[in-house]
Order: structure tokens, then sequence, then C-alpha cells
């Protein structure tokens, strides 16, 4: 922990395996103190003494034991037996080296509605804690019988006036229920024990399974964290901030890349609530290119059909198989050295029989690739170390949660990215009217969806949109756009809501880079003059179009002759064309926004999705 | 279709796929007809008149044209334009053979909430409908705005009075949001145009969500079906019995398979609606083996762990490389014949480099074994072929879905599954007060559980318990048992709600054979004398039992220092003791339900995951 940086915990329970496993990938990951979940702890084959020593071993403090239920406000003659449950835990957290207890508000059929009784079996609860060096964070459950606010938490707290009692704070159980966080500044900051930290998308469902399944890392959900982190800090809170997130699939998911993903949620927060975690992230100004990686056949396809987009081949690298392909002020590299990632690890690969291709890389201009670079050091994602030949550019990259490299760059700089490259001499005109990179799109595997997105907020600045859904042939798909401050790098992050098995023929997992065009119609007359492999889009997609929008006959006619789509929003229209799909999984589109567009033509997708289905059961 | 059989039908938006993959699907599986989604259509590159020809060559009737949304009650300035839309689609249908087009109570904010200009503007539609040979079913969606139920949907149909226009029913719609279905047979059947069927599991959520993504085939969710349906049959209802499931799982898996699983569903509703689709199961009266598949040094651990539990190899397989092993009356085959299947397919398996063994086969004693050949017949579970010697019996196998297969035997029989094999001349003796077997554990792929509970249900005629949940090492892990009539065979469903990629190591799926034992704490004290390989329980989870039950001092020594696990429930208490792990996924438990304890201690699944984790970490 640096001057001037909070304290950083974790819950056991955010992350996988058993708990020799998180507190390995929690200490990895940087943090410097957990809350043992007691579940956790009981499924242990070490004693809570060997733990504690663990924990020390690994530089983690362990500042929270956890949860200690139904408690409170019980008849006298259940009291003995839950301080004597009570008496146990804090043999345990003596063990651990703990000294802070967490006890939810009742559920307990057996309690009563009495905030009296409440706070003087607490105030007894905190005399036994206090009596042993220890102090209790009483929390208010979203779903507690009687306490179920922090206000009333907080209440009883007060009433109960002892020094090691207070209360614990939880962004959920706070939000979730529309809590307002701007009354937290009336709790003293003595009395504020504890803070966990979660966040969530928007669910309209019973409070206990959203807060038991959907919780999100800071960041990567709906809620104001930033507010309420920010109200708790204001009321002179000085604890850790701890992250307690139930979520299906980080649970099942390698803890070491979750406890990264945890880390960054936190310095992102931190980022905003004004800590000097990380430089600001540098102002962008669009994509300086985006590298395709692919075997040597599939690559020979994609540059045939780049050709076809109007690019010229004006580049080579001075030390690796990549080519430079150029449209304008737009460039694609294509590079056969390494073979196309696959992102689905551990899946059987139905495109297998393909060629291979896929986006290995995205790189941004930068208004200051240095900082770009430090920054995503302090978001948690380290620089790649590089083989480059004695001429080439020094530049910086990051890996995504999902194997892309993002570099940044500054293409105005005289040692910038170009010049690892030797001029082929062939001229680059701008053609088509392609304007540049309108947006990449790249395909999530379910369970790195939300880490995807965060990544792309905290390293580079990108703002989400909102998620929307929509059912396509081979599955629900997920779509968020990430943008940023100057509408310059778009990327639309896709994946399907589940995926096991191997059905969803060659298709399953698309990624393609969309050029802005000026004129679509005119850009794919003039493709299929050429002869370009434009993905066709069948007849039946056109009668609903007319049926849905009662097109003027003529822009119908158009469109339907040149296999273009079409969409429509409060704001505007958006056109866009297609090509095929190359290799296992990658393809090109040309997009047109009209007004104020600002979506991805997501409600034409499963017509695309199909007619590339098409395209492969043919060949 | 046969006589006295319903027509049967489902939505092309049930299964995964392009709209030919979708009907080839529905066709393959037995369906009479279908109902076309319009988004599987938009996307075909074939026109409709094309699609209907498909049909018919497949033998499927285009029993549905849907949806149709937001007609009704809208200004008459905007009712031009609906009735143009409706043209467009009067066209496709006519191209696509259909007669019958479904309507969806609007959810347009331009609609106005006035009964009496619905059913005006629904009148002129079937009147258009009409003159077209064509007729309209208007259907409640739950979330509609102003008509939400069908009785409201029944008042306007009725005010519209009109031949060409019905009611559709949805289960979903109606059920969900706790609608009487009593009510409909007050409904003339004639004017019930199309029945819709689906099932839900119980979620207190927003209904629209709840509908897109969470129904299920009928027999796999917690809906009266059967009730509902009963009341459409009587209020005269005659056409099809068709479903309408929105499943992420499904929408993503492999059609041929779902639409297998649909046909299932449909064909055990008619069985409980009294339609005569299949002979009822036969009762069962427990377990005749189970067989564990192995390669030949696993298969040495495995026999080793059986002998240490008391049983003798008391038969070898007259023409395979299978061992009986018996205890008292309770057989477990080990077979080395073929290798250990997994089921998981489609994933890398973490376990690969440790020996295999998987549960092969489940034998139950059958009163008719034929019946129930004949019966799995009838609900869509084709009956292995199996190669046999001239000696052995004709044992009738079919599969479930997770690839297990399962024999109906009658042990009692002269040519019984016994005969197959050749004594070894062993003795076997009833020890360790092993009764015989209380459970089987499978672990289902996510994407198979539902699949897998209603192959139970509806071939063995087990009845699903409720589903549970809990938090365990490596994920979240839904539970559901399944028991026959007598109670004589029960078998655990287990799978984590989600799974992808290569965390869980070597314990990712376990399976396991549970042990009826009268008196566990002696044969776990016999065990420990024996050197067998019982799993070690921390000690941590003995003193978590003792803080929650406060267990008498000297039973909780015992348990402690033999590893028994201990439950309770509302009706009594269990005493469990699990064996170490056998190549990837096999092990073995020994419980005891006294009283009527009716669970299967998923409370301790946690501690038993984690310490067979350790024991393989350690190996």
């Amino acid at each position: 922990m640096s001057e001037g940086e909070p304290r950083r915990s974790i819950a056991t329970v955010c992350l996988s395996g058993t708990l020799e496993d998180k507190l390995a990938a929690a200490a990895a990951a940087g943090f410097d103190g957990v809350e043992i979940f007691e579940n956790d702890l009981v499924a242990s084959a070490h004693s809570p003494a060997e733990i504690g020593a663990r924990c020390r071993e690994l530089g983690l403090g362990v500042d929270l034991y956890q949860p200690f239920r139904d408690f409170e406000a019980v008849p006298p003659a259940r009291l003995a037996d839950n301080l004597r449950r009570a008496e146990r835990k804090f043999d345990v957290m003596e063990q651990l080296g703990c000294d802070l207890v967490l006890v939810c508000s009742t559920v307990s059929p057996e309690a009563v509605d009495d905030d009296e009784l409440a706070a003087a079996q607490l105030r007894e609860l905190a005399d036994r804690a206090a009596a042993r060096g220890m102090r209790v964070a009483y929390e208010a459950l979203a779903w507690g019988r009687f306490v179920n606010t922090y206000e009333h938490s907080w209440r009883i707290v007060r009433r109960a006036d002892h020094p090691a009692l207070g209360v614990c704070l939880d962004s959920f159980h706070v939000l979730s229920r529309g809590g307002d966080p701007a009354l937290i500044r009336t709790i003293p900051g003595e009395k504020l024990f504890f803070l966990q930290l979660a966040d969530a998308p928007r669910l309209d469902m019973d409070v206990l399974q959203w807060s038991r399944h959907h919780r999100l890392f800071p960041g990567q959900g709906s809620f104001d964290l930033k507010t309420f982190a920010g109200n708790v800090l204001e009321a002179g809170y000085r604890g850790p901030l701890s992250l307690e997130v139930f979520n299906d699939v980080f649970r099942q998911a390698d803890p070491g890349p979750a406890a990264v993903d945890a880390m960054r949620s936190l310095r992102l927060l931190e980022d905003q609530l004004g800590y000097p975690v990380a430089e600001p992230a540098p102002a962008l100004s669009g994509y300086a290119f985006t590298e395709l990686a692919a075997d040597a056949t599939t690559a020979r396809d994609l540059t045939a059909a780049l050709a076809h987009l109007g690019f010229a081949h004006t580049g080579d690298h001075r030390s690796k198989p990549v080519q430079r392909w150029t449209n304008g002020s737009t460039h694609l590299l294509v590079n056969t050295n390494s073979p196309a990632k696959r992102t689905a690890e551990g899946e059987a690969d139905p495109g297998a029989d393909r060629g291979r291709a896929a986006i290995g890389a995205l790189a941004v201009e930068s208004g200051d690739p240095l900082r770009s670079a430090r920054r995503a050091e302090a978001m948690r994602s380290p620089i790649l170390a590089r083989e480059r030949g004695p001429e080439e550019a020094g530049l910086a990259a990051v890996a995504a949660p999902d194997g892309t490299d993002v570099f940044f760059c500054d293409s105005g700089a005289r040692d910038g990215w170009r010049s690892d490259f030797r001029d082929t001499g062939e001229p680059s005109a701008s053609r088509l009217a392609i304007t540049g990179i309108d947006h990449v799109s790249l395909t999530q595997p379910f369970d790195h969806f939300d880490e995807a997105a965060l990544f792309y907020r905290s390293v580079l600045g990108l703002e989400p949109e909102e998620v929307t859904e929509y059912a396509a042939p081979f599955g629900m798909v997920r779509n968020r756009g990430m943008l940023d401050a100057a509408g310059s790098v778009r990327i639309a992050l896709n994946g399907t809501l589940v995926r096991r098995g191997q059905w969803a023929p060659a298709v399953r997992d698309p990624q393609h880079v969309a050029f802005a065009c000026a004129d679509v119609l005119e850009a794919a007359t003039a493709l299929r003059a050429d002869g370009a492999p434009v993905l066709r889009i069948p007849d039946n997609y056109y009668d609903d179009l007319d049926a849905r929008f009662g097109l003027d006959p003529e822009l119908l006619g158009q469109l339907r002759a040149h296999s273009v789509l079409y969409d429509r929003d409060a704001r505007g229209e958006f056109l866009h064309v297609f090509t095929e799909l190359f290799g296992d999984r990658v393809f090109f589109e040309l997009v047109q926004r009209i007004g104020g567009y600002a979506g991805y033509g997501v409600a034409n997708a499963p017509v695309r999705m199909a007619a590339h289905r098409r395209q492969r059961a043919a060949s």
C-alpha cells in the first residue's frame, strides 16, 4: 500500500477455489487484506491459527470474519445460545488474528421487531467482543426481517452506544433498495467500522437472488459507487475498501485473473474518487491500426477482400511477416507470424478445419502513449514484453482479457509505429469513401464479458453504454458498446449469454472491423460491380424491412440490390454492408451513420449470422 | 400422429440454428407442425413459398405464424398503417400455406385503454383475414399494456364477435401471473384457436425477463400444466398442443437433441392428461446394480475400495471384461471394456492425466422390464442395440441425456442379468451393514440439467424434488433429487450453474454411488481400522458443527475421529462418510438416514469437495 492510497481488501467469497487458492490469488493481485468467509474456513484443513499465519506470510491482513447471522432481537432463552455461538466465533477470530466480526441483521423467524431489544443484545455482544479485544460491525441486509436499511442499523448501533459496536455498510444492500447514500454523512466516521463494495446490473428481481448471483465488481454494473463511496469517505471512514461480490461466473473462474479483475475495479473506483493511483487516461483520437492474425491461406483471402475495399498493400514490417494495408488514413495490418489465437480456451473448435483468422491487436492514437502505458500498469494491465529489431518503434502494448493486444500510438511521432514498416511504394488513395474505423467488434466468451468492459473502461478510459440483448440464431447475444469521450474510438463487445458444446457451426464467435464510410450505397454498388465477396442478404429481409418501415421503394430497391442493411433509431439512420466470413471468424463491415444514430445495427445481426452460416454451409 | 393422440407442434423459437436447421430438427423429432417465428423466416434465404414446400416435404404443417404485435386499440390514423402491415403478413402466410396468425395484446405507447375500440379494430382485422381464408388468434401477454389476462382477451374477442377471431392461450402468460385456469372452461371450444405450452421455474422476477430467458419444456419446471391443459381440452379445444419456450440454454444447444427433449415433454404431459401415448411406468423396487466404467489401473483402485467396503468379487461376465462385486444383495459392476465416457463434450479435461472412471450404467428393478422398455420408447428414448453372447440376458437399456445407460431388470427372472455372469465361487456376506444403494449422484453439465430431470421423470416415473442451490468451492451448484413412488430408487442430479474453462482442477464434476448403511459410525470405525481410503474431513468442520448444533461431545468426538459428516432437517438426522476420489471423478459414500431425513447432506458437499481437492493436490 503506497502513501495516499487506501487499504484494499477482498472477501474470499468473491473468488473460486479452496481457501488456500483464494488467499494466494488475493495476495498475488496485490490486496492488503481479506474478509474470511466462514464456509471457506470450515472446509480448510488448516487450523485458524495456521490460516492466520499464512495470511501474514502472504502480506494479507484478516480484516473481517463473516458472516455471523441471526443474533439479535431474540427471546432471552435463545440469547444464551447465540452468545455461545458468538464465543466460538471469537475463538476462531483470536486464532486467525482478526478483531472484527460482521453481524448481519436477522432474518430469523424467532426474532422480534424491537429495536430496544436488538440494541441491548448487540451491546452485550459488543461487551463480550471488547473483553477479547474485538469489535462488532452490524450490517443491514437488504432482505433483513426488520432491519433492512443502513439508517435503521445505525439507529440501533447508536442506541446500543458501545465503543466496540459500529456499522458495516455494503453498497449492494443500500443501492439495490434505492437507498440514499447522502445520509451516510450523518454517521460519525468512527462508527463506520467496515465498507463492503459491490456493483450490479439493474435487474427487476427478488433482491436476495439478485445479490447472491449477479453482483459485479465496481465499474462493471449500473450502481453509482463513486457517489456511494464518496459519502462514506466524507463521513470520515478510514478502513479498507473491501470487495464483496457474489457472482455465479466469478465463483467458477480461475481465481488468479479474477483477483486481478477485482483489483482493477478498485483502482478505477479510487481513480474516480480522486486517489492518486493512476494518471488520467490521455485523450484518444481514433484508431492507428487494427491487426489481423491469420494463417497464410486465410491471409490471402483477407488481403484480397481488403483490395476490394480499396486498400493497398503499402508496407512490409522490417522483421516480421506483417503487411500494412492502407486506404486513405485507415490502416489494417495482416500478420501471418503467429497463429490466430482462440480465446475460448478449453473448448473444442468447430472451425478447426477452416483457416484461422482473428483480430490480434488494436492500436489507438493516444495523446501521450507513455502516459497511457503508465495508466495501464496502474490498472493492473502490465506492458507486454516485445521483441523488436534495431529500427523498430518501442510500441507499448497491453493484453486485454480476451488476449487481444492493445497498442498506444502516436502516429505523428518521428519514431511512430509506421517506421517499423518499409514502404512498398504502392500508392494509397482514399477509395470507397472509407474515412476510418467506426468500431471494432470483439466477441467475448460469456465469462469474460464484464471483465472486458472493465478493462477497456479503466485502461483506455472508454465509457460503457447500456447492455442490450438480442435473440440470434445460435443463442441470445449481449452487446455493449464502449466509446471514448471524443467519440473517436468505439469497441463493441458481444457474446452469447451462455455457450457450451459444439453447436453453432463455424460462426460461433465472429469478430469484425467496421469501417466508417461516407456513402455505403455507392460503395456497395462498386463492390458488387467489382465482384467483391459481399455477404448476400435475403429477399425476406427486405420484404420485412418494407413492412416495418414503409421505406421509399427506390431506396428499398437499392438496398435489396446491393445487400445493404438498414436501421433507424430516434436520432438517425444507419446503412451497413457486410463481407463474407474469412477463415473461422473474421469479416468486415462498412457503416454509414446518418444523423445521430448511435447504435450498431444489432437488429440486423441475426440476419447477418444466418447469412454467414449459409456461406459456410455452401463452401 | 396416431389415432387418439393430439397434434403436436413446436414454435421455431424454441430451437437453435437457422430456420432450415430448426425445421429439420422438429421433423426428425416427430412433430406434426410448427409455429413459424417471424424473425426466423426473415433471416432465411428461402422464400415463404419455398419454406412452406419444405415443411410439407418434411411432413410439418405450418400451424401458426407469429408474432404480430401492437395492432389493436390505436388512433384511427395508425390503424391504416397497422392494416397495411397485416396485409403484408397475410401475403407471407399465403405463400407459407398458413391460415392462422398470432396477435399479441399491445404494449404500444400509442394504444389506448378501450376494449370497444380494440374489439372493433380486431373485428376489422378478422374481416381482412377471413377474406383471404385466414384466422386471427388474439393472445394476452402477461405484460400487455391493458390486456394481460386471458379473461380480458376473451372479453374483447367475444365483443368483436367474428368467426375468424379467437383466443390464443399460453400457459406461461396465465400461470406466471397466478391466473386461474378453471375459468378457461367458460370459453367455447371453437373460440380457442391455439394453445401454447411452456413450463417455468418459480422465480420472483420481472415477468418479461422471466418469460424471455427462463421458460422450460412441460415437466421441467414448477407450473401445473396438467391442470392448465386439462381445462383447455375440457373447454373443447381440438387444435395442436404447441410448445413455445424461450430459454437461453436451448437457444444455443444442438437443435436435434433439444427437439427430442421437447417431444418427450409433450408426451409426458399427454400421458398425465390420459392420452394413450405410453403404458404407465412399472413400479420400481430398487437398484439391480450400478456399473462403473474405468481403465484397468483405476479399476484396481475401485475394486480395492469395494473390498474395503465389504464387497466380494462374486462374478465375471461371460464375454466382456466386467466384474461383479457384491455385498449382501447390493451389486456393483466394474467394466474395463470401454473407456469411461466424459459427458462434458467439447471441453478440455483437466483430469486427463488421471485414470478415468465414471458411472457407466444404472440398472433398476422393474416390475415389468418389457413394459419399461416400451414406455421408454414412447418417451422418445430408443432402446440401445447391444451385442451379447449366446447365454446372455436380453437386457433392455436406454441412454440418458448425459450418456449413462439405464437398464430395466427383473433380477428374479430365470434369465435375469445375473445369468450373464459366471460365479467366481467367492462368497458374498452382508458386511458393514450395507443394505442397498441409497442413491446415485450424477453430475450434469449445466445445459443438460433440465433435460436429465425430464428424462428420469418420463422414462422411469421418478418424481423430481425441488431444486436447491448451494455455494461450493468451484461454483454454485444446483441439486435436484428424483425419487420413485416406493422410495426405492433415488437419483441426485448435480451440476454447476455455469461452467467454462479449465479451472476446478480434477474435481470438476465427480459422480458417486451412495450406499445405504444401517450404522455409519460403526462402518466408519471399521473402515478406519482397515486402512480404507476414507476421505479425511478437517477439524474446522467439527468445530463449526459444534457451534451450529451443540452436539453431544461424545458423538462429536466419534464423528471427528472417523471423518463422519452430519446433517439434520425437520424430520431427522443424516450421517455419512465418503471415500477418496478414484480416477478422475468417481467416489463412494455410506449414508444413514435417521428418522425421516429426506435430503442428501448438501450442506456438507463443499467440505467434501475441498477435501477431494486436497487429496488430488497431495497425490
